[in-house]
């Protein structure tokens, strides 16, 4: 089987790393094309990266040509496929220009991500509201191109834990706390002059981010756009002396009685995405584990090859009504897995742009099990 | 003025180390006595000691020879004032039997803090719940004896932060999830493995005192007992690598509406001790610091020389009424600074063992003003 | 292929949980026995041991019953191969009882390493030392057993990479300052509180056996006994907030002059293992980088499945001839790597017990290829 | 007593800041002027730094205007004494432009230490080095301005353990490992990701600089320039995830033999500046610690006022002839503390611009006590 070919937007940095170490070895994409600022366009990868991962970077990659960030400035091969691991701002530019030049842009910015008819999606949650690329203007004109985004890396690992008990039980609201670790932050990001022995309780607009991203995610596509989940979340956003991995305390109140064993079935039960072989998708979403002390960054963070949510400490809330811990890692699941991941249900749904794309209308998306799912 | 002669139980460990850093200069008592478990009785100070402590051992300290823990194995002379800092299990054997000797127990143990008759007192808090103690068996038999104790070293900074404000709107419910250090755990403590890079999210029985604790200290002294404030609280604890320093993230509803200026205002107005001069108690005990990153353990953890809470990001909570962040030094205010500052009250109050200490009644107490305040 | 029964002693400790992690899927070796102290013994492995690696404990190890750790209080099957993950003085008492018994004790301890008739080995550098274990009264008694040992962890990495250049070049005398990783210490091991932020410049006997096991390793077999590499080494040992890598600095001085070239050659062409396919060895013992800040623990530990010894940094010493640095994963190549590895090489060498050991002589050995690489 | 007027270039950053919390109360010279780069001049004080100590930023400085950081951009009053705390390629640009305006220029920066006739010095150390000053052209021109620097960081501390050596037994060759904090990187310097839970054997030219500036501070003065020692001395230079505290780890060959005893009464008795009374010195350098573990970072870093250094685990080598470990604090002592005790010693020396300092002849200052000493 032949793979889509895929270019990175903002290859040299974290994130960007990430989704080369992800889709190096893919078995539908292939990368063909990265690309960075313009300071490092025309190197060779190699030479512009400082490359932060502990597996070594691939050599393939590392001969690569850096590319411009335009669509305008690439007299080449732009791929339709483009992962984007943008700050924000520089997002807000680029973007758009690669779904006007008729790309799916599949993107971890948060530029886009409350924008009506952007999709924000994590597949396992709300898959289902993908199709509303179809209402973007790159998409209905001539090009075919679209934006879609996934969530911030703390709302992610948050979200995974809370749909199936939104399902089940409904929400009513929802404290969180987060530890977060440093890597969220990209290169060089956090000084060590400021976490070494220390605590930040603070990340720039992150609480705002967390607080309305998981409206929209657990919120219903209505055909038009997305309706969003009314509970009521207050988040607490604070950064940790952790390489990877974002622990969150999480209080919740439900819309009706709940019980301990009610939770736990919910949650190991949930595997939305499993009849579809998604290469990039855990077996379980959720993991829980009935350690007193766990989860922990150190020890499960990969969990699920870095892909599944772990919780534990499942206990009853003197103030709402039940409280958990989870953890998620913020690059793999909480960034370029979650892009990838999308990536990966596009590709199921026929919504990536290729040799039938244009053909397919808004309405035929509906018939598609993973909408229905 | 001649110095009181006070002893110290359980001298070896992490916060029987402050004890001494705190009380080695201290104008109102002179360490005579220490003692530690049998394996280190009968040894100089220095020799059984490991001084974790980035001030160095006082010499004179250093020369003690450590007595054995229990008043019956000691032939020589038992200071009157016993601060102790002792395990749970063993503050249970070891406290009874010096009060029942004639001691003021000031322990920083939690055997018997929510023990009906005895004060569990921050100063600037509820310095009036002090005169439970003559409601002792130990007290009111012929010995004078008593325990008095100081809250968890997570319950204390938020007591600090949380006084002002029910003083003021009253209380209804609290959440609040902490980042404690790890020189809360004493020494050896947490393994380095464990936290390097790292958070537990699990403190054994943290959670528990926390919430018991503060509605004990933020209640009312009826005269015999306690009437707890019934407030709701949840509590999440965690360890993070920090060495000194719990923050802790608070969301919490009044029973009334409150602004922003108000809050400020009761924090920036509360000086409860103000007029008393007391040797260990700070200035100001809750500082409001408006960086929009702080507190933050490195750099305000020392504030009124580790006595002081900071409390910062003051926001309006989606869920619940307003949220903050604060700091308090665990070892310091959080443990032997407390039981310091219990100490200096009762002087004032003149409830400290002595020569005409067993003349005084309960009721006369009610005349001080501390207990007035 | 039946795989052989091996056992763990020590098997709940760090070293312990090593071997599991390395073991359970081992082409050669089982586990079919795991043995504690008395504390532990008669529980399962699952409620005995705190895990504390980053792989899920295997299953079937969970449900092992751990057993006594002596061949006297065992009554049921005790393997004829124990790997021995104990304490240096415990490991003196318990591991010649297993020797007499008829058992290979693969030793991870210290107690024997410079015992003239125990074998001191990293297979890579002295496999020819092993035939030595015939030596042993244990060996020669009809029981059969004996005692194998590998170095202290701050001495493989080191000597992985001298041996290549001791070889060509003749090594003279070496300074070597390490900053080594609190895995090292095992669990408890190093508290928090002494590690976080510091540096402590001492590990208890560590410079000791450094220097000393330098001169065995690099010493040759005379038939009897190992004659010492006579080369001066002085070794400076800190310990660092590191998880898991020891990272060493080396200067060295040869026999002769040697240029940077054969020096990166002898690295590159060391592979003494390659044609014996054994299942633990890495393709590249002595694996060299060009960055001009690496190796580095947290990118290059894993290198070669953690059995890799990564050197960077190679410079001119402006004292002695050449300098550079090195790092080593001190609890895979550093402990039960180095000990499986050992077992590997007795399996190839036919030295391990079992159907036709007894009938082998010592002579015989020295026609084995590996005794003669 | 009226305090002299001086000025910080470079005010902002990490040393800067330093300067600013050790001139603040300081008995002989008052900050009167601030400067920063073109971004930040015209901005108030508090408003263009991030203040990263943990004493609190003085109210009087944070109010001062940033002025611009060229003498010709300046209109108004700029001192005659400027600490410079600039990264080295804009202090080759900046400084020079200062002493030729005629200020004493007492500099942190590694620009011109090496410089022929400039003084590199620790007044401990080589205070008779400062009349090199006078061969300076600013300052024999009619301007009297000249450039005094301090050493690395790395090289302060070691020096100070010297000198009493090389006084008495004269040092033929040294070894030193360093393990460095990040604060020696300034701010925001060392990213997390790189440092935490990590060692990087790697900083740029910090070995080179070590090396040499040894040689030149334990060289003499001879009337016209430097002669520098001869030792051969060979640096590893690594950063470590500490705050601040550089440890290091030191063999030496002397040229004589030397006893144990004789070391340490050569540390203990090196006391050259007591007599002065300068605010600054330490009353001891050079402090030994017999603890089998220390100088730890977390400990000692503070050691008189953090402007001694700690030296201890004194021991023979198998190689040269003597090993220990020194710590020393690298922001106070090694950067900003060192400049201000220079300025200190041309005080005393009366080398600081000022009513009287045009009159003073290069030959005077032979006559100086310190210059003696």
């Amino acid at each position: 089987m032949e793979r889509r070919k895929v270019g990175i937007l903002g290859a040299t940095g974290t994130v960007g790393q990430r989704f080369i170490q992800l889709l190096d070895q893919h078995p539908w994409f292939e990368i063909t094309w990265v690309a960075a600022s313009d300071r490092s366009a025309g190197k060779r990868y190699a030479d512009a990266a400082k490359w932060k991962l502990d597996t070594p970077m691939p050599a393939r990659i590392a001969d690569l040509v850096l590319q411009p960030n335009t669509p305008a400035a690439n007299t080449g091969d732009v791929p339709k496929i483009i992962f984007a691991a943008l700050d924000s701002d520089i997002a807000k530019e680029l973007e758009p220009q690669f779904a006007d030049a008729g790309c799916a842009v599949i993107s971890n910015s948060s530029a886009f991500r409350m924008t009506p008819d952007v999709p924000l999606v994590v597949p396992e949650v709300n898959a289902d509201h993908l199709p509303l690329l179809t209402k973007q203007a790159a998409y209905t004109s001539k090009s075919g191109g679209y934006i879609v985004t996934n969530p911030n890396c703390s709302a992610i690992g948050l979200v995974l834990a809370l749909k199936p008990l939104e399902e089940r039980f409904g929400i009513e609201s929802l404290f969180v706390s987060t530890m977060q670790a440093v890597s969220g932050a990209g290169y060089p990001g956090v000084p060590s002059l400021d976490i070494l022995g220390n605590v930040v309780p603070f990340i720039k607009n992150e609480e705002e981010k967390l607080q309305e991203e998981v409206g929209k995610l657990l919120g219903s596509f209505n055909g038009n756009g997305i309706d969003m989940l009314p509970a009521k979340v207050s988040a607490h956003c604070n950064r940790v002396a952790v390489i990877d991995g974002h622990t969150e305390c999480v209080s919740i109140k439900f819309k009706k009685p709940v019980t301990r064993e009610e939770i736990l079935a919910a949650w190991a039960e949930f595997q939305p995405l499993a009849q579809h072989h998604l290469p990039t998708a855990p077996a379980h979403p959720v993991i829980f584990t009935d350690a007193p002390d766990r989860p922990q960054p150190r020890f499960d963070v990969g969990a699920g090859n870095g892909m599944s949510t772990t919780v534990g400490r499942l206990r009853e809330c003197p103030l709402l009504d039940w409280k958990f811990v989870l953890l998620s890692h913020n690059t793999l699941r909480g960034a370029a897995g979650a892009a990838v991941l999308n990536a990966e249900v596009l590709a199921k749904m026929d919504l990536l742009p290729g040799k039938h794309l244009h053909t397919k209308t808004g309405a035929g998306l509906a018939e598609n099990e993973l909408v229905n799912a």
